[in-house]
């Protein structure tokens, strides 16, 4: 028998036209489409380990997977070989072999997620499906400097308990953020532009695990500080007291994005790009 | 009676999900889904003009059109209406009250497209839908200057003949291109990015009328000069020997975008933004 080999993939994609990450029965996800791509190139039945298990509509720029294979294909060969097979909506931007231990999820340090809220003046038909859409007047009415002081009352390490979907079932809620920042940006996928224009607002957060729903929370729970909905104190109450009701609403899927999965410590350098 | 309005639309779409803008019998268009929204609104049945049949996958960022009705809405209530029935990828930017006599395609004095051409390293998932993808190889390949020299010759009042699709039956394939330009963009949403991965070929084109796939035709003859597949003198011969088989490949219609409609005689002022 040929040693298997331990594969780690790194994806970039569209999330809308998938149910998620997850395989589901009767719908299409990104983690199906590429066990199919990565068996028909393996001649055998694969398994395939996700760090993240995105939500349907989420996107991704640098998800990271694992699989084990007596395939022998060279790990700089297989990015060209899936991406012929793989829709236009998933890329596979990086392979490399791993250690026979390595795990795509237990192994993540930290991961990084940007959440995109569209504030445009003009409804835009491009952007939909990468960004919240809110209300023009929330532009003029968003309190920068109070959403900042949350971001900084939010980072380091806490009890994010008020922070997840409820129902959700996880050993414990505390969690680190080791970086959280907002800022107005012309588009999500431009991080250069000097436009004038920039009608999104982008949360970055770097943590080295997010609860359920927690990312999405965490860009709700801004925006209603920014609005004046809540206040920093009612933040700094919200780590503290643990009353998820408090927090605020749960922001679409479409306007998230998982940039990056971290396998090192993390150092001072975030954000990183994916 | 009342007195009859007639208001002047500019659209801005998302071609992807559409066969073009043309009413078809068992697919959706955006005349379809526009004239159903007005019909809504306007509570009669509404003929809709456009200045422009875009074809399917076709996007337009300031798209015009014009319709009568006895409604009396303001027009600056109209985007606001339409917008709120329109579905994500459709958005009315603006409506106007017009003269009786105003004709969205007959009064079109110039139209500006944009073509887009993805040339980046990685497979982009986020990208297939609003540009031609080409092989990263063509980055380096690409002879510029021979394209820039390309642009000149096609410039001004020439017989365009060999540059429409075949079977298109017109009065006369006389055409004036004002403008022509190529240029390397960070994506096709952001005109202003400092970003050094330009990743886009962008041509742009402004003329008083484009013969049918002639635009998508002047795109593939400008990459088949920067490939060296066809010579300058090659497209100077297009001009005059009038035969449609030596033309550069009608290139996808996805990379394609209508940015404006001129109903202004042209002035020197090119190009302007959608």
């Amino acid at each position: 028998m040929k040693k298997e080999k331990k594969f780690a993939l790194t994806l970039a994609y569209d999330g809308k036209a998938y149910a998620g990450w997850q395989w589901q029965e009767n719908a299409p996800s990104i983690q199906q489409t590429l066990t199919l791509a990565l068996e028909k190139i393996c001649k055998e039945k694969i398994v395939l380990h996700g760090s993240s298990r995105t939500d349907a509509g989420v996107h991704a720029r640098g998800h990271v997977s694992h699989f084990q294979t007596s395939c022998q294909i060279p790990a700089d060969k297989l990015p060209l070989a899936l991406n012929a097979l793989l829709p236009e909506d998933i890329a596979c931007l990086h392979a490399k072999e791993v250690e026979d231990d390595f795990h795509a999820r237990f192994d993540a340090k930290a991961k990084q997620y940007s959440y995109y809220m569209y504030l445009g003046r003009q409804k835009s038909p491009f952007f939909s499906p990468y960004a919240a859409v809110l209300p023009f007047a929330y532009k003029e009415q968003l309190q920068w400097e109070k959403m900042k002081e949350a971001c900084e009352v939010l980072k380091g390490t806490h009890d994010f308990l008020c922070f997840q979907a409820s129902g959700a079932q996880t050993k414990t809620s505390i969690r680190t953020l080791y970086a959280l920042e907002i800022e107005e940006v012309a588009s999500p996928f431009d991080e250069a532009s000097t436009s004038l224009q920039k009608d999104f607002l982008r949360i970055r957060v770097c943590g080295d695990g997010f609860l359920y729903n927690m990312v999405r929370i965490l860009a709700g729970t801004l925006l209603y500080v920014g609005l004046g909905k809540m206040s920093v104190e009612d933040v700094k109450a919200l780590l503290e007291h643990k009353n998820r009701k408090k927090a605020g609403k749960t922001m679409p899927p479409q306007g998230l994005f998982l940039d990056k999965v971290f396998y090192e410590e993390p150092t001072s350098v975030f954000f990183e790009k994916a």
